[in-house]
């Protein structure tokens, strides 16, 4: 059997492999910190599941519209206007199965063969795995740690567009980084983009996993409405990421094509499910708001952890449920390099972390290593025994 | 906005103007016998909606497998091999979000550009649409009514066969005919496939919609298994259209290929469902054994009356929960062409019905003209109004 030849252009998450490893690691009887789930350990909401419980009660168990049922889509253009200042209508809202979906949609709705699309480095792979799949051109753009941050270079990122640039990906709060675009930022990224005529997969899967009071978001910019398809999931907010449900928001004649995608692709998604999220979205503010506050929880306790550690700094994100610690002091110190620190921090301790390539491949001319911890998935008690444990690791080997 | 280029090929499914003129006449208040829906209007299971249930309640709502739970592969190749004599592992599944998107991963995973793809018409509309926007040949074989059947000469498909033809869609049990093939049938597709060389889509959505105690499976015969890729769903036989569950089946490298895809397009299918429809395959075949005698019913009800219509026959299929009715001497005797007779059934008795060229364009030198009707989301009271209103409007009139 002879696979087609655009699956050799089809990349994967490298960081499956992690959890393989832990797994095993586990299976022999050790125990696990599994800092590199980026899954939530924390029960759905009980408004979604009551929701999603009565609907199937009533029946809610056969299709509905391909673009999602119509109440779900006129709620979330609600929620997404109150959140972020935009101006959507549900004929902007296209219902998906999980936020994922709606990478692959953009591309195929606005990718010719041979554009360029730009996307971020580290970023999330599936971006750089479907542009080249399906048969663009995938042209990284970094995100760097200068003055206690991390940030995109716009002027680099300006640098970067060439005339057959057409797209580009901004996924704001940022995995891996956790990192956001100030007001300001947003600007100047807006203007790039208008300036150049791009049209923009804005990932925000991360928007309502913010500690900060003030949020913006690039959709909410004059102009930006029009260029923007905002990729949205229930996932984080109301941990539901087995649920699989999320929604494309953009341009009406955008969402006209990938509802066509949806017909084709998969008909519709989850009926009884939809009404689960409904339901979150007009109940279950106050438990969305439990789970913020519980991630925030742990943020503080991993962050203040790792800041006590030789040979590593970290910098405290105000978004995402992600660490970025900077372990090239570690590194150093101990003579070894990214991967097999990473390996040997899994043996010796049991901390389970994804490293900077799982985000891409490094840029030219990267110095800084980093680990990637997510603490979605493991509670606070379970932080602070593998972050002792790595501390003392690593303080005995220095 | 400018779509990209592909997004011209894509095709939809027509039928579902026919639902908005459904439901458009509907709100003008009148009655409407809805035989256009190939949705069910029977529950799910109760066996499912507790096996779903329970999986929430024990927090099967984070991330599962790309390829499903194990227990559901499982499962699902014990239930085909027993339904259908082949000899899959849990290794030959990938569960899917629903039955449809096996339709475009067998493309992806498969078809080059440029390959030429065999596919039945009349068929399922979204073969045609995802071949060609994928940039692969949609070339057309017909199933023709002869001796009281619908069936598929395998000479003329023989004929349908290039040195560019790479991949066949085999839609057994059919869609819109209720059509299935012989054994001996199956043999002779089988020789042809090996000859040429072929890998086929096996669209077996309607499997377990079958009253006849003989099943037979293009995969069971030697040397099949190897070149078949099964389409299975749990929407038909458990009632679950809604739920969005189905799987792909088929050789181990595709099965790879196809899970790489499913980590790129969607992460998983709803982890919760899983559990609900193993619950099905476990202790639901009573239950689906009940939906399917349910079904049976309705047929034979539909087509007793059909078959009494002046100017209409109707084949008896022994699968789907579609019947195909031949109007051809109907129109020829009212003077009127087939969409204005569909649309004016609808106007005077409220039988919304879809026509032939809902599935598909007709082919050079098509004669006969059809509706299809189908008989899974009507009861068996509204199937008999419906009908006999149908056939007093044309007994009024012929």
């Amino acid at each position: 059997m002879q696979l087609a030849e655009r699956m050799q252009r089809l990349g994967t998450e490298t960081a499956f492999s992690v959890s393989a490893e832990a797994a095993a690691h586990a299976a022999q009887g050790n125990t696990i910190y599994p800092f590199h789930l980026g899954d939530l350990n924390i029960p759905t909401p009980e408004s979604v599941v009551q929701g999603a419980f009565k609907a199937i009660e009533q029946g809610k168990t056969g299709y509905c519209p391909n673009a999602g049922i119509p109440e779900l889509r006129q709620a979330l253009a609600e929620e997404v206007n109150s959140t972020r200042g935009t101006g959507y209508s549900m004929e902007n809202v296209a219902v998906q199965p999980g936020g994922k979906p709606v990478i692959s949609k953009f591309l195929l709705s606005l990718m010719d063969p041979g554009d360029e699309v730009l996307y971020p480095n580290p970023g999330f792979p599936i971006y750089e795995s479907q542009i080249e799949f399906l048969g663009g051109r995938a042209v990284p753009y970094p995100y760097l740690e200068q003055e206690g941050n991390f940030s995109v270079d716009l002027d680099d990122l300006q640098s970067r567009i060439s005339p057959r640039t057409r797209l580009i990906i901004v996924n704001d709060m940022h995995n891996p980084t956790g990192a956001r675009f100030s007001r300001q930022e947003l600007g100047q990224l807006a203007s790039l983009i208008q300036a150049h005529d791009l049209y923009v997969l804005l990932d925000e899967a991360y928007f309502d996993i913010c500690y900060a009071e003030d949020r913006h978001s690039l959709a909410a910019i004059p102009g930006m409405q029009e260029r923007c398809l905002i990729l949205y999931t229930f996932s984080k907010k109301f941990a539901m990421t087995g649920w699989r449900l999320g929604a494309a928001i953009g341009p009406e004649e955008l969402i006209q094509g990938i509802t066509r995608l949806n017909v084709n692709q998969e008909s519709c998604s989850n009926h009884f499910v939809q009404y689960g999220a409904l339901a979150g979205l007009k109940q279950g503010q106050k438990e969305a708001e439990e789970i913020l506050q519980r991630l925030k929880r742990r943020r503080d306790t991993a962050v203040e952890l790792l800041q006590e550690m030789s040979g590593v700094s970290c910098i405290c994100p105000e978004s995402t449920f992600y660490l970025y610690p900077n372990v090239t002091e570690a590194l150093a110190a101990l003579g070894t390099d990214l991967e097999s620190f990473r390996k040997e921090l899994l043996k010796q301790t049991g901390v389970s972390a994804c490293a900077r390539h799982h985000f891409g491949s490094p840029m030219p001319g990267e110095q800084q290593a980093y680990l990637r911890l997510a603490y979605s998935g493991i509670s606070r008690e379970d932080i602070r025994a593998g972050l002792q444990a790595w501390r003392d690791f690593l303080h005995s080997r220095m």
